[in-house]
């Protein structure tokens, strides 16, 4: 961390931080320019919180240097990160396929979905049966009824689930039929329920929030690893900008910034991101060429009958053409595609 | 509702959309023009669930018209509403001052607090003993010795108490010690958490989420009178955007915007809006000017020793003479201070 | 500056680094740590265009710590600027009206509103003349006509007037009718139309760009006064972000900010800003309250029958409401108003 | 056009509306609902420039339903446009690489990278002479000497030459050198900048503002086409939003949008989307991938001696290295790479 003081700090100012650092057996540098004085602090900053240096008299502002977050920094664990579930691998060369309807609306709907997915050789089923919704007049999703649909769609077609969660309440429900937790961009920031689903140990899908940085999605992800649960997989949902052509902006250069400060496998969801059907599919190619992990897709059998997010739903012709699409740029990329 | 056809959609497109909607009761006006047809949609659309109209063959967007909010729409309840705490009031022509420290960090801290802003006529002490932070590794709050010291201070003072609650886990906690209710910015859109502070029956402060839309918050607001709650006090506390030189930018206009929309009372926290000491002043002065129903301010005996948002805090020389600024303002616009 | 270094930055790394700043005459300060190690710069850094250094082997990034702009950073003249105008003032304790249509469209109109706003006591007369629109198929002004009209009103009622030039183009063709030019949001980025403005010698209203940091807006207004023009006037007319109820954000932080910043005046446009008349007057008397030096405010004498911008421009009696509302609160905010 | 009427607008402000909108020769469709009414606006609404429809007593706001560009809008030519420029063509089925220094620097630095990308197939050399950069005290460039050098290695290689024009001074220099001119993201709303390049009937690289939607960039083409000058080319160079582990958020998603919404070119800038070197590679992918027409990317013989941008400049090495992952790429994908 840098301490930049104000031009008009005085020694005294500049002193009583020094002597606030050494308390705190941390090392000082002070570069004194013409105009201003900085001090480098060498040192484990985490002793820190015991003191507010930016409110200290003559502190400027303060710089930080390195990340706050340890278990998913690439720093610390060099490796890519290989996450296992129920048999299956996200990260490690794989290029997975999460998909699934947007909501659990019905057993036909799920099934007809999962056994179509299953031909295909999708080894992850996601569908929702607690739905964050803007609106509370809004369908929220069908409850536990929904999981139950799930597990026996996954019993059938021996799938993993993929099943948000969206409190301590809904979460102990689903522990029950979940093979991975997802937590939604709406909850990225809910630090109690990361805490949960770390406690929980299944592997979690963390979207990223709405207008998080990367740093915080992070950070998020450090919630969930600091309980213990080192299956974090991250995915990249879109992000929040002044553009209304789309959803929400993909920001794909999340990628390469996530390889490169973290070990951990990262995923793409397109149908978010763009909320329009006809730009998955080049968002999904550009998810390989960039070096993703995987996707994240919404599929269902009659988009227009959806109860939630129709308009960004593939149908079974548009999701077959897309892996038709995929699988040559994934042997090119040395992607593995599921099965 | 308006449904906008893209320029290339059949007559045999329009007629199905046109059959959905009857179907379901509503009424379809159709116009034609050059290049596109356009169906206004006349009726409850709430009912439209059952439909996911965008995907529907032949249609390019929806347009919504209507505000899908109704408990907290001025529509429906023109008149201002002012919420009743333990005998004071907020909105209806007061200025309210909710204050105190950004975390509850000793009963010391907090005593000495609560008594010097009971010296200022101040009503309201917050404090927050569930503190969500972006790293797990920083300062996570004093939990339930917090809410003792809250509620010490309280009863010695006669003040209401607004304290944070971040999951279902720690409403349980709080629910014995908080006159208020505060759902902070990273739990905006925590609808499970909204749910159960309608259902607590206590007032709420409903902050506005770093990228909600004021839209997205007044139908957070609706999750929480829903429950049969009417009593909540919307907050704007800065969105996040681009500029860098305060933590947020706040959202002054959000203020007339809500008196537009909605009945709710509305306060403006300039502590978190821009993280710096220097900048709180001018901002509660704007506050006042622009017609907002109060503040939420940080005050912290020694701000330099403070555990979390030190450079934030206002120390009690800032406080008093901000209060003396605010008086004769206030007195212009017609505001009645606390006490 | 500080240079970060990659935690695998070898001695040479750092060695090469170091040599760069010594030969530019630069001291290097080193700050070792466990991690990684940081390289603090002293002396002037301007001398640096020599050499890339974020793109050095080993360097991980640059943090920049002292401003770029000189000439209108307050550190380098800490006394507030007085603009002085046709024997007006802006700045110095004086709250300033800028004031009239969004476009000029006619004579009638033209003269009707400066007589109007002469009558309120309004020293300065805006009207565009050269429209910078979205759409080439929008109304684009009378050009030199509407110049000849703002000569005329202003001749008739003494009054100083403001318009945009969007080219040297236009710039040569108002230099002859302009008392203050105004440079538009679209064309804050526009470096050598800045230069030239520079250049007139003529006043200069700067409004910040629709993405602009701060920083970047000081740096537009060192581009003018570099030119030997220190008579600059800041404007914040709110950024892009994405809520959409406004049609912009009012960053009204920016006021402080700039106060801690810069010597320059800043006024504040709500009309821009929010697009929404009757949001206009309660941002007003913010603008005031928060320590603004006045506001640019649009005024038509037929909103609804204006060519450009009526919805977001004020009637006369609209605007005899809003002095009558901001004229005892510049009482006690210790603001002059114009005569 | 549809307009939407406030609830409580009466019969005489709706009857007021039609009769504007008749007299401008417009049908309107009435549809009446129990909370309000909308008025579908059929025809040509550009000659609409004479009522300000929104500031009329009972309207709420208006919703535009068609584009206000035409030239540019695959409505009315659905099949891409085939820019031609000195016997290469961008657009129509290649993927076009338009590569070279941020800044000409010096005749060596420029001849080096010419003769070295002329060997790797390139036709297209940028290089900038004129620079627009955030602070007056950087490198501006070096003027018509570096148009120059860029004429001279024009000569030699055949190659066309892409440089940025920042004012109708520099344009009036730079007609005698370039192929084709580049508006730079902070001149894309320089309205008259565009109308000047359209007249000089140049192909012309436009690249989207730093905080343009897609619709005001096509705006923007419209601009340059409407002076008869249909050669425009897009290039998306990434969006200011909140991140800052990149220098902008690259909008891949714009990539599509286009594609649905306009004939014109589009490239992809990675270079100043990122700011980042190592980032670079990924996104030309996932430009190749997502159905870019190319992409505009930096490079300088010795990345950490540049004058500008080193830090996101490839060197020799590094761009060898990416055509040779871009070429099986574009086979799969059926483009056409340059040569």
């Amino acid at each position: 961390m840098i301490i930049v003081m104000k031009p008009d700090a005085s020694q005294s100012h500049i002193r009583k931080v020094v002597e606030v650092l050494e308390k705190n057996h941390l090392k000082a540098h002070l570069s004194k320019g013409k105009q201003l004085t900085i001090i480098g602090v060498i040192g484990d900053k985490s002793v820190l919180s015991e003191a507010n240096l930016e409110a200290m008299d003559g502190v400027e502002r303060l710089v930080p240097i390195t990340e706050s977050y340890k278990l998913s920094n690439k720093k610390f664990k060099p490796e890519p990160s290989v996450i296992k579930v129920k048999g299956f691998s996200i990260g490690g060369g794989r290029f997975s396929i999460v998909a699934g309807p947007c909501s659990v609306e019905s057993r036909e709907q799920l099934l007809k979905t999962a056994r179509f997915l299953k031909t295909q050789g999708v080894c992850f089923l996601r569908g929702g049966a607690f739905k964050p919704r803007t609106s509370p007049y809004a369908f929220q999703g069908l409850g536990q009824q929904g999981l139950e649909y799930l597990k026996e769609a996954a019993e059938e077609t021996g799938m993993a689930i993929v099943t948000e969660v969206t409190s301590m309440k809904t979460l102990e429900i689903a522990i029950d039929y979940a093979d991975v937790f997802q937590i939604g961009a709406r909850n990225m920031h809910s630090f109690e329920l990361l805490k949960e689903v770390g406690k929980a140990g299944k592997p979690v899908v963390l979207k990223r929030g709405l207008s998080a940085t990367i740093d915080e999605w992070l950070n998020a992800a450090e919630y969930i690893m600091r309980e213990g649960n080192n299956r974090v997989i991250l995915c990249e949902r879109g992000i929040r900008t002044f553009e209304t052509a789309t959803r929400n902006t993909l920001d794909i250069s999340a990628i390469p910034v996530i390889r490169n400060k973290s070990h951990l496998p990262v995923l793409i969801d397109p149908s978010h991101a763009t909320g329009v059907r006809d730009y998955i599919v080049p968002l999904c190619k550009a998810a390989m060429a960039v070096g993703a992990d995987g996707i994240m897709v919404e599929v269902h059998p009659a988009p227009s009958e959806a109860l939630s997010d129709g308009a960004q739903s593939l149908d079974f012709e548009d999701f077959k053409k897309m892996l038709s699409e995929l699988k040559p740029l994934a042997e090119l990329c040395g992607k593995v595609m599921d099965r």
